[in-house]
């Protein structure tokens, strides 16, 4: 198994699924459809008829339930199969697999691995700000033709920002200023602190917003991981010396799941404290984000088709990466224990 | 070996291979050539020179004889060279296959194994309705992504059209009417009536056409299958409780020929003995049929990339595929008869 | 390993690495990036960043060296990384590879091999008429979806002129007349005299342009190849029975270089003795010859194509294919020979 199993990802934004409607989506190499049932509970099931094996998405939604439209079998939220057509009795074997899913902190959440061991209480806590009274969020989708870690990398090395974002998040300073990296068994924390600079345009443009003048800033980066790929990270400026709530806080969300081993779902988030009244605000953070994102697209996409070449190849570790390699490790680990724990339930 | 073989293919149409052209088409994954010799009699090399493996599709013919493009060797329709342009000579291995063609009930039959065992009187009589004197035929081609037995599949359980063409050929009444199944060693018959029911549009019209109202309907589908792939649908619909002859009656002939594993050639044809003498209704049958199979070819490519996603998986029979299910164990018998048989010459 | 890879392959023109430009090339399966030092060299380096595997082809030069647009590691001509944003010393393992590179004969040769054993004096010297003071040069470059041989098959057996070519260098005059074929352990060399005829229209248009009437005339093909696909072609036409000098002589040069087993760099240029003072015949030449090798490279791919669905399939071999087994065969011993050598570096 290439991924963690036995994990929560987020599957799609809640309007994404409307009710009467089909959403097809692939998880974890698990083709699914996202649908809502009678009471618009969204639900997700495996996108193959057990019948014939053609795709549900292919189907319709009739009262909560989908139809095939093949030979017309109908399932609901559950999976199991209501109807045949043509015959009175539905054997019990006649059902599709369902996948838990659950509705929080603003995502569709699904269960790719053993559904008995799928408890919502694991769901990462971290991103509570997307929902959270006192932070105003929005956010977008990036589709990547990349292993998911890739993007986790991207994110735990922001040395990038300097080189690949240099029109937006990027500067000189950034890269001045070391990192300091912590870690427990389940997560990863990277901090870096820019004090006293002239800040990059996406922060000096939103601190102007705020102060109507421009001043020297110190900037944080705080990036929390939790396996597989959940990172918040906490960002912002302040004016040079002052405290961080004279600032523009903000907290940047990303939910990165994999699709198939070079496929990604890279959902992100930004809440903020600042402006929370500009509504034109959240649009316009959207569309620069999504712009940025694009930029890491391309080089994890680019990494990607090299690695793929080259399976196996030793890299050159730098300062920098100490994050990325207690992730990796991490997220080894609970494969290596995801396949121990299966092998000894298959003895 | 994927497919049967030993057995009859449909090719081509024979308004498809016109004298002086080349027509390429692969069969059952052998690429072939199909021209007219002298004689104008239809023939088919396998479609690469014996020198230096150039398709002799990039060709042209020269009196009957196909000229390589290369290096300008030609052969004869029985696949000798006859000359090797800057030589006098021509050795005899010098030579491409020939497949035994055949035409035969309106189509061009190719056999794409041992040529020894080719008999042209093992061709499907059940196809004679193509050009017998009682009846008028059209017929089309739809190229599938998909393996070849989906097609199969889909024609012997009908209970599809109650959802795939529920706008053209399907109800509710079809769905709700059993299936009755019977078959010997060489054949499946798969039989369903409908009586006294509203039919279906393409039923309705068709009726309307003949008898200038609408009425109630009896309708009749009988399934023949003969390996590896040749059904012959019995259709029609008469005014409840009348003879068959007061109501119109039809033919629908399927010669379903691989093209390679994820690949279909499609040749079917509609015969009718209703309407002969209009003259329009022919182009009209073949473009509502094209437009019909259409919706079958999205479905069963929609199957086939599920099936090639999960190999071997599964599935749930239920009642209507019982013609399904012989017709797939007696092909499955005569591939594993035809290896035995070559594991023998082996010998 | 499916080639040579201590040899000498042309990678480009000079004019294709622009200052303060990256062109990116895959040169015998491996990627390189070519640019110019700070001294204006052209030097090749593995297209791979040694820290996290971007593709330097993404970054930018800077003052000779290349910055990689991700974390900004910077390499020079050597491969040798020069700066690690954010750390003040460079590990010296943190390097990428570098490929010997010349520039010699009008193009830049790279050697993907062992660079210990790239020796300049082994460029094959029967391209320097390119830069010849007696004769007048140009060229260009044919990009080809085939394996390499097969453009020297191409080449080494000019009976396809009659067919491919027919509209321009080819008549039946070609294929009339034979060939003689030499080799030695380095070299073959395959020669094919056509005495009084009326040439071809390529040769009839070039000789027309010099002597301003049509005459028959005397025509040559000398093929001179070396491993592993390094040809010239000794070409002309002069008044039947007068010397070479009266004609127009011609030099056709042709340096294969393979991308991957399936495509290839095909650099060709045409040296010439005649009209060497219009200067709008280089332009009208390359224009035409490029247009001759289309028909070459869609023979080659088609053939490729047939080759790849059927490999180690066996061939019959005709009188003209002297040259293209002799070369075929000291390739495959130059590939045993690298491979044995590498056997005993192994123990």
């Amino acid at each position: 198994m290439p991924f963690i199993m036995n994990a929560w990802y987020v599957a799609a934004w809640p309007r994404e699924v409307e009710a009467g409607k089909i959403l097809a989506r692939t998880i974890c190499n698990e083709p699914m459809v996202l649908f809502r049932d009678e009471a618009g509970t969204a639900v997700a099931l495996e996108d193959r008829c057990c019948h014939r094996e053609m795709p549900l998405a292919m189907g319709w939604i009739e009262g909560g339930t989908v139809r095939c439209s093949y030979h017309g079998l109908r399932f609901d939220g559950r999976g199991k199969c209501v109807e045949i057509p043509g015959q009175p009795n539905v054997p019990p074997r006649a059902r599709v697999r369902a996948f838990p899913l659950v509705e929080r902190y603003g995502w569709l959440w699904v269960w790719p691995g053993d559904a008995a061991k799928a408890d919502p209480a694991s769901i990462p806590a971290i991103f509570q700000r997307m929902d959270h009274p006192d932070w105003t969020a929005c956010g977008g989708t990036t589709y990547v033709k990349c292993h998911y870690q890739l993007i986790s990398d991207n994110l735990l090395d922001l040395t990038h920002e300097t080189y690949i974002h240099r029109s937006s998040l990027g500067n000189q300073a950034v890269v001045e200023h070391p990192i300091a990296t912590k870690s427990d068994a389940d997560k990863v924390v990277v901090q870096r602190l820019i004090p006293d600079h002239e800040p990059a345009p996406f922060w000096k443009a939103n601190l102007f917003r705020k102060l109507g003048k421009h001043v020297n800033a110190d900037r944080w980066q705080i990036i929390h991981f939790e396996p597989p790929a959940n990172l918040v990270l906490d960002v912002g400026v302040t004016p040079a010396g002052r405290p961080r709530g004279e600032g523009v806080e903000g907290c940047n969300t990303n939910a990165i799941t994999p699709e198939t081993e070079d496929s990604t779902w890279y959902f992100w988030g930004f809440a903020r404290k600042f402006s929370r009244d500009d509504a034109a605000l959240s649009d316009k953070l959207v569309e620069t984000i999504a712009k940025i994102f694009e930029e890491d697209r391309a080089a994890c996409e680019a990494v990607h088709a090299v690695m793929k070449r080259n399976p196996g190849r030793k890299v050159v570790d730098v300062n920098a990466d100490q994050g990325t390699i207690l992730a990796r490790r991490m997220v080894t680990g609970r494969i290596e224990a995801e396949a121990a724990a299966a092998a000894r339930a298959a003895e």
